[in-house]
């Protein structure tokens, strides 16, 4: 009989973490009110101010990371207005163009592993003020950056204060996407916190996603012009849950007690320990490994190798006999799981 | 103490039927793949196919309601087509705009208690192309009805065949929000069945989230020209779940063995028990009782009285002294809920 | 030889008034700068400005009307906004959906004679501000009223400023359609001047193909928060016309000296002898005559006896029997024409 | 008394070509039905035709480039498909994401010299039908190329025929955005003609605005598919002209006997003019002087003196000391201005 081979195709391969199932499972018989209207959201909204240290933020819930990126691009631009992002930015890459069905361009803007160079910013947005024909072109309107980023990266507290700079400088919203925010704020090289988000951010997405829930991301709006547009957005945009309160529930259980950073610092030390196990055997890693996502080099052969024992994604060919294959951990990945992605070798 | 009201609000008010709550359980800790290529999904997918006696329609699974709506009608309607709805289309005064957002006109079609008149759209199709200026006015290009109507009104099978006629007369796609699909189905004075939906019309919805589910809507194609092109509108417009095995899991117990339509016949039996209720106190009703909904004809002082109860809405106010009010059961209403609205009366 | 029949099809069925054209013939050979940033399109933002008493006033030109309620709803609505128009409105049915295209809805609004009633604009705005779903719903966020209205209405200054109360009441912006606005500030029951739509209006514009021009309308933007966003909208919407300056040529000529005002008075004087004609014969008019637009009730064999005399639209078909019929002048229409429409009779 | 600067800023700044203007002068006075279906369109579109050896083919007249590029983007690509441009494409740079606005995402192709590599359309293409995660990314829907492109360089018949191939292989349309087509068709280099881009392209536009008239281009469709979309689609996007007979009499007078032709060899004549004057006195060209733009490399002492005579372009700035400078010749450049331009050198 052929073996099960372990996941690391990706952080959403499972279910939802037991503590969240087992708060569903408590709550489902009682009856609320819809949309997110209930005492449910209106706790986890509270929870999450509280983490913020921002008592006057909004807290919105959306069901997944697209839908979030729909909704603060349509938000944060005006119709002329373009949203910066990396080339590999999430919202340029996977999402079936769907800033762009929404009327915007995303104009790239030069980035280092995944992460814009804040310089870049400043340049991109000189060029566009200074061409006489600034009118035919699209102006800048939001920097839209992902923590961690796409290529597994993060970026520090330092380099924040510094996109906050630019979107000072030149007007625009500063939106960072955090599908994956446990895993970047409890790496091991983390200096940012929640708190620094709502201080140096107008909006920003704490992903429950790839952090244990079912689904489900908290969008929280700390700039005060942006608030009251959210809610119209939301529905316009297919985004409103009927029951709501699901996103509540979870919510709610994520950050009753830090468990949203306890899963973050599990996510990462399977990560840690799936590199140094490739690290000993020779291979070499694409990205430094600080989150839960590691990419590692191959040859035609090693993929073939550990295809026999694991799932994972081929990310990219970087010549006819180099890939880079990625390895991602979740809530549910065990140390089991990353010894048997070993076993033999 | 001050008794706690029942809740007639609405058909989401709770988490989900007992059932899929436990499947949802099961599944939990399988790995699966994302985005609904996992074999739960293709379970789920087959079990629909069969229920509708189609087995080349395309299934495919999103969260809501107004996201099923948006991604129809992206799929049928071109650029400058509109989409034929009565007044009360739940596209057309519900959705904050979501179709128009998306670049279509809705076009008003003349309606009987939120049924779109079969003959208006022959009506409204000529006057378009009998026009010398035909290209200064929005082209016809769906029909959409919703089964139950917003009025919680249902359509016959005659009246399904009159729509498909039109449809073919006009080159229209006819498609149907099933968002109540089951409560119509197993409505007493029911015509139509899953089968007579897959072969009249171009595509439709499935409702999970007012029949038990969590949330969840499937999204049944048999219109060949339309299959191709549904999951990259459902990525693009933020409607894919990451762990879409979930809808699976929901469907696959909805369809399973007929758990959907026992659901839309305990919801319907509770609906009439409780229009029962009120017209054995002589209280009028707005609409026909032959689905979930029950519209009640109250004073200013009936509703107060009511209020003290029961959670109910507001449906729509007819003059000073009169509103319609209305009333809602799910899988989650019992006789005893339905008894406590009338207690002491 | 059969005679040639006179044309009342509509007001742009010639070229341009013969000081336009020598204007054109002038400047022709002259070089200046592209997309309107050139000194004849400054002097006529100048005339324009001087002519509405509105120095601070920001004027951009564009080609067409539909462009320019294309742009004005860009500029004015937020993406989860609709526009209040009547249903006679021209962005309603006469636009192929040119709004909706840009993603709003249009907000029909009871109306008398295609004029807006004032009160129902409270109402409207009211219903949804009170609705407790409120953000299920399209907030209203601009006024549309044509001037004249598609019927050949107009309107006073007291109803233009229960639109600017209405406006303030409810946070909306006021915007007319000046499409036809030469014969509406020359009517002989005019009391609304081009200083009056820029004291009560948030933006307007003056028509200038339906007056003389080759093609034109100027945009008049009085409300200081939407001056910065109009250049971009244009250049987006495809609105900006590379030889700018023939759009300055031409309303140069039409403010220099009134002339604007002149074929606004000769249309309408022209209009006023074709309803003298009919009233004469016994026929009816199905609105006042106070425009360039008459629109005369005839039977089927009326009709046929017009239509071998001259051509104009058919408007409505009020009963097997009952049409209503437009006839149209422009500053080409002479009186030699209105008689050749009668001769005979 | 200063002298008066010879202008190469572009190829719009003077009004148009004498016989185009003895032509409007002449059909002023006539009275036409409107928005193009009057005879002196259609007497154009039949020229056209017969210049382009494509008697089915469907011709069609906007005002503008950008808003043929809306349009032939809204026709040709279904809402979750993009189109294929280089970088420097107009659509890319110069339209304020005029494209984007209309919902689809621009496929930067790799290109040289302004012109995209056929090749890279493979790779790109295949890319995207090899991802696993296909409905993830934007499906290539459409190449776009500019003849002349944005750089003045030009392609070869072998080049088309390579689009066209590569457009078969991969569902793709193939666009022509020909606003400097008659540069092009004239160039010394040229192996394009007029019947080939009916022949090897789905649709292409002819323009006139840079080509001797007022404004104006015209849209040529030979593929059927797409012939019944476009009156609609114009419409919608504000592109319909009322007195849409001044296209047909422009290009009329362009098509009947080969004006388009005589004026674009002479705009190539006077830049080669230019160039020549320019590579006797030492400078050196950024592109081959092909077509009626002429790309100079100046340092900054260079720009300082030129600017004293003539009025040009800052194209890019290649670094501290050195800047590329565009010239453009029109059908009003003469032998004298472009003297003028190098007097006392």
């Amino acid at each position: 009989m052929s073996q099960k081979k372990v996941s690391f195709e990706n952080d959403y391969n499972t279910g939802c973490h037991p503590r969240l199932l087992e708060a569903l499972e408590k709550t489902n018989a009682l009856f609320t009110t819809g949309y997110g209207h209930d005492e449910l959201c209106e706790e986890a909204r509270n929870l999450i101010r509280k983490a913020c240290l921002a008592p006057e933020a909004m807290v919105q819930f959306v069901m997944g990371g697209t839908q979030a990126n729909i909704i603060a691009c349509v938000a944060g631009l005006k119709p002329w207005q373009g949203v910066l992002s990396a080339k590999t930015g999430h919202i340029n890459v996977h999402e079936t163009g769907a800033i762009e069905a929404a009327g915007h361009k995303i104009l790239i803007t030069p980035s280092n592993d995944g992460i814009i160079d804040p310089d870049a910013i400043d340049q991109l947005c000189r060029a566009h003020y200074e061409d006489p024909s600034v009118e035919h072109t699209v102006q800048p309107g939001m920097i839209y950056v992902s923590l961690t980023s796409e290529m597994g990266t993060i970026f520090s507290l330092d380099t924040l204060k510094a996109f906050r700079r630019a979107a000072n400088n030149w007007n625009l919203y500063l939106y960072v996407d955090g599908a994956r925010l446990a895993s970047a704020l409890t790496s091991s090289v983390a200096t940012i916190t929640l708190p620094d988000l709502a201080k140096y951010t107008d909006m920003f997405t704490i992903g429950g996603t790839k952090c244990g829930a079912l689904f489900g991301e908290a969008i929280v709006v700390t700039n005060s012009d942006l608030k009251n547009t959210f809610r119209y957005i939301i529905k316009q945009r297919g985004a409103m849950l009927a029951k709501g309160r699901l996103l509540g529930v979870q919510f709610c259980e994520l950050f009753r007690d830090d468990l949203y950073f306890e899963i973050g610092r599990h996510e990462n030390s399977m990560a840690l320990m799936l590199a140094d196990h490739f690290k000993e055997r020779g291979y070499h890693l694409y990205m430094p490994p600080v989150s839960n996502q590691i990419f590692v080099i191959f040859d035609e052969e090693d993929e073939k190798i550990f295809k026999e024992r694991a799932i994972f994604e081929r990310w990219a060919v970087l010549s006819d006999q180099t890939r880079v294959c990625r390895f991602v951990t979740s809530y549910a990945t065990t140390p089991e799981m990353v010894s048997a992605c070993f076993s033999g070798t």
